[in-house]
């Protein structure tokens, strides 16, 4: 069986190679009239991470092609996009370090810092005047101003004593908040901290306004922020459950949440944290993936009890709803990445496995949810999916494709 | 007392206009090179309406200037827009069934078609392929190319008989809703229907399949869509309570829900009908004006309960929440259409009451939530306010501003 290609096998796959080919011989970077600027809105647009390049694809959701692949971005291993206010520019933060501002009308890189040593993501201010990265090495947050990326405020993280060393915590679950603030944890120190940008006095230089909340659990290793930018939940690598910071009551401080939340006892190996950015809100329910476990985990947001545990085909990295909150796609960690699983939300049982490929490494929709885009870094591709039907309506070629970013992440808090 | 000016009332008179002549001085539409396109991102513009004049004002949210005047759009008293999705172009629905394309980069009117009588406004389809437009003469909806403003489907409304004559019934409270569906309430004939371009076979045209809900409640004479386009709900003009239905579960059929909600037995004279677009969710709460009341109404999103009748100033209009769920806005009917009010989420007070200006008609919050503009139709201007201070940060001049419609709408299911 393993030497013949069933017909239908056969046939799918021709059907794709004519969509490919179809899809690539219409990509072109000339919307445009006597300069070489992009011409169209930039409504539809959307970059996409190939990792191993070091360059990032521009597309268009509408005509759903590549426009131009856009180089020299360095190492894009986890690497992450937020968009400036009107779009035109996309901020990407890479592994190594550098923060490299992307300008989509002209498909190029115009400014392109090393910031840190390692880094691991970033956030844009409400204001849209502000890009701040969190860092591993060497800690702390570095904030820049959004128009020339010259960096405004250097913010040290707390020192820690590790193998007998004295370094700054890592920062990790980096985003923006509502009235200008930043949120971030402090992985070894076991903090969160309020960067305040709002009540900066511009004649000292901008300070931020830091509150520091403290022991809120054992290494906050990821975190998210609710969509309308109420609640920052970080997960904790070293203790169960999770550290929740109502922005609206800060003063009430950090409370644990779902203490059954986390590997538990008989936890599974982690092949990967799942990114908490994964986790989706679809009306009361937020959806998370079940670290260390074969299942999603349905939280009430009302009183952030868990209500159902979904089992799944592995462990969950990426758990996004579709904008019309009807249904969550789940994708999963190596070496079960060649699957993705469609829960329904209403019932919540699993209505759908679908064999998209090899190594599905990020799933993002279009902002009204009539497409999902799905990545295949080992396939070099990006298929695109009809949520509705469930089908695969089109695909795209991209080399070892991972992070989907479309441009719509610039009118919503948090992304 | 009415002779002298008092001093504050003085200055703020000057500051204000420093704050116009600095904002009309620098407001330009030549941010582009070689030809007459804008040349930025779409991500931060808008259209605002000038009712009399026929024309509406693209505007910039980031450098908070007028780019440009767009004029010959008809009679734009009652007009709303929707954006394609590229953000490139607003569809203007105009009281006199004029339907006009704008191209937000060439800051002109690139078609208009008269498509009907008299109308009442539009949707775009989820994949922006369809524009459709709600009608009140001679009623039914005429859905369109959004290209090229081909007309593609004209969809008549159920016959009625009224003062001896047989005319279609008046459409009102067209919406968007997942899976390319519109959704659109019947006046005159008590109905919803939900129009489905989604199963459309393109052999023989155009034909949307029509599901009809019939005795719903009596008039509905508006409707609004939860913003993950679950739930359609429809006022009642003739009967109390609104007609709810799940469009996750359309066999289900209509509901009648919040019994209490309507004009009620001690009803005062309603002086304009309130929007239900107006309507708003935050958290798990919506907040909707209480048809013919002095009162805001708090819905519980998950039983369709009123929890709470917030005493306002007067009979509201348009109530709007803030990006972030924190506040709402409240502007009101005439006589008292001078102020707005401010209601906590948390307390379910009002905790602000504003003398905006003369004659506010609309406000819109930018997509993130950073500034709230305001439409003074009376004083000629738009002020934009800081959510958060709840203090005017800026205004620009306009003649008899109502609407107000950013291009994140794009973005939004609905919308």
């Amino acid at each position: 069986m393993k030497e013949k290609i069933p017909p239908l096998q056969l046939c799918k796959c021709l059907a794709l190679l004519l969509i490919i080919l179809g899809l690539s011989a219409c990509a072109h970077f000339n919307a445009h009239d006597n300069d070489d600027r992009y011409q169209g809105g930039t409504g539809d647009l959307g970059l996409i991470i190939e990792r191993t390049e070091g360059s990032v694809l521009l597309v268009n959701t509408s005509q759903r092609q590549v426009i131009k692949r856009i180089q020299g971005l360095g190492d894009l291993s986890h690497a992450s996009i937020v968009y400036s206010r009107d779009q035109r520019y996309g901020y990407v933060f890479g592994r190594d370090g550098g923060l490299s501002k992307v300008d989509l009308l002209r498909g190029e890189v115009v400014k392109r810092v090393i910031q840190a040593g390692n880094s691991i993501g970033g956030a844009i201010s409400q204001d849209g005047a502000y890009v701040a990265v969190s860092n591993y090495d060497p800690g702390g947050v570095n904030i820049f101003d959004s128009e020339d990326l010259d960096l405004v405020a250097s913010i040290p993280a707390t020192r820690v004593t590790q193998e007998r060393a004295e370094k700054g915590s890592k920062t990790v679950g980096l985003v923006d908040a509502p009235n200008n603030r930043f949120v971030v944890s402090l992985f070894d120190s076991d903090e969160i901290w309020i960067l305040d940008m709002a009540d900066n006095d511009p004649a000292s230089g901008l300070q931020p306004k830091i509150t520091r909340f403290t022991q809120i659990g054992r290494q906050p290793y990821d975190a998210l922020i609710t969509p309308e930018g109420r609640y920052y939940l970080a997960g904790l690598f070293g203790d169960n459950g999770m550290a929740k910071l109502d922005l609206w009551r800060p003063q009430a401080g950090v409370q644990r949440i779902m203490p059954a939340y986390g590997p538990g006892e008989q936890r599974l190996p982690v092949y990967k944290m799942p990114h908490l950015e994964g986790w989706t809100q679809a009306g009361r329910y937020l959806f998370a993936p079940g670290v260390g476990h074969h299942e999603v985990i349905v939280i009430d947001a009302y009183d952030w009890r868990i209500v159902r545990r979904i089992p799944t085909y592995s462990q969950p990295v990426f758990v996004m709803a579709q904008p019309d909150a009807r249904r969550v796609w789940v994708n999963f960690a190596h070496p079960d990445n060649d699957r993705v699983q469609v829960i329904d939300v209403e019932s919540l049982q699993v209505v759908n496995t679908i064999e998209a490929g090899k190594a599905v490494l990020h799933m993002a929709f279009t902002p009204k949810g009539d497409q999902l885009w799905i990545s295949l870094r080992d396939d070099n591709r990006v298929d695109i999916y009809d949520p509705y039907s469930m089908q695969r309506s089109g695909s795209l070629p991209a080399t070892h494709p991972s992070g989907i970013f479309f441009t719509d992440r610039a009118n919503r808090i948090g992304l």
